[in-house]
Formats: C-alpha cells, sequence, structure tokens
C-alpha cells in the first residue's frame, strides 16, 4: 500500500516536473543550482574543530550550515551537555544568515547597557562560537557553530574549523 | 547613543570578519557565494502571475523563494484574503525545498485514503499553486508560490510566473 | 518606575512621530484608517526606500505591511544577508501593531538599563528601521520596515520609502 | 473505536520490531538501555546508511539521535533536497522516543481511514526511515532517521545504518 503511495508520488512529481527538467535531468531528481559548502568540507572542519576541542578537554557540539542556514553537518561529542545542540545549530545559522561572527553580537551587546536592544533581532544569538566559512573569493558558503564551553573557547574550536578549509 | 552602539557593532564585525575577508571585499559586506533567483527575475514572474490572476478575476497573493526557501519578493493584490499570504510563502517555500510542485502532495493525499500520511512530513502542503523555477540548465534556483484561489486556479497564475522566466 | 519608562516611551513615540501627526492628532496615539495601503502604494514605497539603499551601497530587504501587520509587499534587494527577511517584516509588522517606529523601542531600552523589560512585549523589536505610513489625515493605513544596514541607514531608507507616498 | 486503533498499532509494531527484540522482550515494549549511542556509532550507522544511498544513487539526510530524541550526529549528502533535514532528524527522534519504527505509524494511518486520529499525536510522524537502535541486550540506545527517496528507501537506507552496529 505504502509502496502504491510513494510510486504514485514520484510518477505525479516527474509528469508535474515537466519534459524539459526530464530531458536536462535523465536521473535522480533536479539539482539545486547554487550548492554551497560541500559534505566532505563539512566533516572537515567538524573532524578540526573537534581535535580542537578534544586536545583542550571541551566536550562540544559542533555544527555545520549551508549559507542559507540549513544543517550540512553536525557532530555531538560524547559527554556534551544537551542544551549545546540547538545552540551549535543556532550559532552556524547565525553566522550565516548575518555574515558574521556570533561574537559581533556577544561583544555589542557587552558593549554598553542599552546594547540588549540586539537581542530582539528575529535569529540573533550573542555568544561567540559561530564563524562564516568563505570560499577562495572571499564569498560565504555556509558556517560553523560550536558550543559546550565557554564562548572564547567555543569560538576556538570553531576557529580550528575555519582554518582546516584554508 | 544608538549611533555608537551601532558603530561599535560595525567595527567589531570588520575585526572580526579579518583582514583576508576585507582584501577580498573592500567595499560592502561579504556576498553569499551562491546567489539563486536575483530579484528582478522574481519581480517579473510576479507581474506575470498577478496579470493571469487579474485577467481572471482572482484575488492573489503571489511569493518567490530563492531554493534555499528564503523569501526574495512577495506581492498580495489588492482584496486578497490575509490566510493567503501565509500559504502563499509556504508554498513557494515547500516547492523550493522538496525539488517538486506541490500539486504532487495535493494528489497523492486524494489518491488513496492512507496517504494522508504524508500531513507529517515536515514543512509539506497538500495543495496545488507551488511550482519550482529552474534556470537553463535545468536546476533550481527558486520557486513561485499562490494562494487565494483554488488550488488549480493557484497553479495556473504560478505557471504564468514560471512561464514569463523561459 | 514603570510608569516612568512608559511615559518616556510615550514621549520618544511623539517625537518620533513628528510634527504633522502631533498637529492632527494632538491628544492621545494615531488611529489606524481605512482603506489600508494598497499594492501600489506599497510598490511605490519599496521602490524609493530601494532607491535610497542602493544610492547608498547599502543591501536591504524591505516590507509593507497593512495597519494590521499583514504583509502587502516585499523585496529583498541582491546580495541582502538572509537574516533581515523576518527582521524587516518584524519591523514593519512591530510599527504597525505598535502605532509608533521602532526606533522608540530602542531608544528607550538604552535610556535606562531597567527598560530591558519592554524586550518581553509580545511582538516588539527594538531596532531602528520600522515606521508607521499615514494617509493624509494622520491615520496609519500600513508601515514600512528595512533591515540591512545599521540601524540609522535601515530608518533612512524606510524614510525615503515613507515620503513617496506623501 | 480507539482501542482498536491503538490495538492493530501495537501489533504492527510489534511485528516491525522483529523477532529478535521480541525474543528479549517477551511482554512490553523494549526498554532503553544505558549508556547511549556514543558518536562513534553514530558515525558508522550513517556512513553505512549513506553508501546504501550511494549505491542506489538516492539523495539523503541521515540524523543519528540518543535514546531521548537528542542528535548526535548527522550528514546531507551533497545534492539532497533541503526538507529533508528535519524529516530526518524528525523520523530519527519519533523512532527513539516513540520506540518504534515510525513504519508503524504509516502503517497504521494506511490500515483505515480513522486511524488519522494517529495524526495528532505530538512528535509523530507517519512515514517510514526512522528505526530505533538496539544494543546486546536489546535495549535502545538510539535510533535513526532518514529522508531524501521513497519511504521505503529511507528505510532500506535507514536499515543498513543499524546493521552496521551488529
Amino acid at each position: 500500500m505504502r509502496k502504491t503511495v510513494l510510486a504514485s508520488l514520484a510518477v505525479s512529481a516527474a509528469i508535474l516536473l515537466g519534459a524539459a527538467a526530464q530531458a536536462q535531468a535523465p536521473a535522480g531528481p533536479p539539482m539545486y543550482g547554487t550548492p554551497g559548502i560541500n559534505l566532505e568540507q563539512a566533516q572537515k572542519a567538524i573532524a578540526a574543530a573537534a581535535a580542537e576541542a578534544k586536545k583542550n578537554n571541551w566536550y562540544m557540539a559542533i555544527a555545520i550550515s549551508s549559507n542559507g542556514g540549513h544543517l550540512v553537518a553536525f557532530s555531538r561529542m560524547d559527554g556534551t551537555q544537551f542544551a549545546s545542540i540547538n545552540i551549535a545549530i543556532h550559532k552556524a545559522k547565525a553566522a550565516a544568515t548575518f555574515r558574521r561572527p556570533t561574537k559581533a553580537f556577544a561583544d555589542a551587546v557587552a558593549a554598553a547597557p542599552g546594547n540588549v536592544a540586539l537581542l530582539t533581532l528575529d535569529g540573533i544569538i550573542a555568544s561567540e562560537g559561530g564563524i562564516p566559512i568563505t570560499n577562495a573569493e572571499g564569498k560565504i558558503i555556509g558556517a560553523i557553530g560550536c558550543s559546550g564551553a565557554t564562548g572564547a573557547q567555543d569560538g576556538q574550536a570553531c576557529a580550528a574549523g575555519v582554518a582546516a578549509l584554508k
């Protein structure tokens, strides 16, 4: 029964996507025109960030997002607090969608009492440990987010992840 | 005061993004490495969809999203029901992130009683009127979503929007 | 204390809403007017705000909402950070539903530490760049929200959008 | 009626959980075990599921959660639709927190029209491709979720991931 459902869905999709799309993509689904960071790069960055964390005895969740904020890869080191899962993902997404390290927000809020107004900006996270990842041309292809230790330590692990892709 | 806050934020960001990024992007913020549909294309598609709707006396909300589901442009024709605002945006996002017309889901659910199980898939919308937009190579660069009339009519307006970019 | 906060906020709002609004509504806040902003007006305001942004090399998302906070039109200039999409929509909605520029909130929060209590008000956003749009009788017919540069720059682009409808 | 629905669901779950689980836990559902799945096991399961997907030209997002539903590891194969990110995570979480393959829900909903009532259960996802992961004693230590192809194909990739840990 389930098979029938899915088969019919696949057929509908094939018909709806039309002859043109089929001609250009005979096997598999249509691809996105704009791939960002790929999985191999993401895993390399995570491995480097995790190595930096391990060396320092830090327990961290490490997330890589595309430049649109979509999760590409994630690892939670054994022993990491559960809260850090969403925080790491949030930091990566914020670094990508605001195109700046999340430390910029932490610093701005700390600089003066009134700066807490920044906290109302949708999607913000005001803690170090989220850094955009750029390609050779300096364009943003994704971001890394780390959480589990102090903000500065999270940022240090993230920086190691970014450096691994240079 | 506010100026100081923002200036300090801008400075922090500049410092954090580092010398390399600055060298490659001396003016303005760093760009994303992967632009999808641009605003001019989005406005052209909306205009065509709106013309099709107007010709038929339909009142519609029309949304264009990037291939990652981010809103690029939106128009709510005067007289359109408020509920259609979010529905149009949802349809565009679903067409982009599921890489298929939302009609595929409406058809699958209608095909057999058990197919309602599909409704539990995150981000799904099972109504016609969301269509991916592809470039000359058949790759998805965005999507259009229309809402305000019947599903078939929403789909007809969307199709006019897609056709305008061929 | 609470009274002081709110009184100072009311004063800020009065100043920000300007002499014109005060002349037409010497007592109490500006009222909502009908009909609300239409799509043609919304597009005109967006075009003017975008022109102001382009002239200054700013990348912005620009949203127009009805006086009820419903999205009427939206444009994301090519190259604008993704985070600004939701922020621009939020600013327009807040300016409409609170009937004051969002700068009023940013200023109030910056004025004294205790004012952070304002951040718990549902729907608030304490950042410049959201302005109500009034008709010839000084009644609110919608609002504009801009995001992508500093708060002051977002506000400058918004003001250009508002001015285009005078 | 409600009783019938739930009884049939329990039967489906029992069948799906297989002979091994039944032998170790003849009465009642499988219990949670500690320690939970670790990162090394999670990465091994993801690698096996991804290899199965790659061999078949499927593009998938693959998530591993702890038995409490917390994300442990995640990989989005290059070219996978964005919608599958949240769906894969959701499937893993549902398989862990409901202690049964998500296929049980898809089957139950397909079995009779009235079973759509199941769709209101918090956290449910009625699509194949989420499977609990048990330790040598048959206790649940985590779960795997796959999304990107048909439900049956998602389930096949998940099964390969589970098998890699035996």
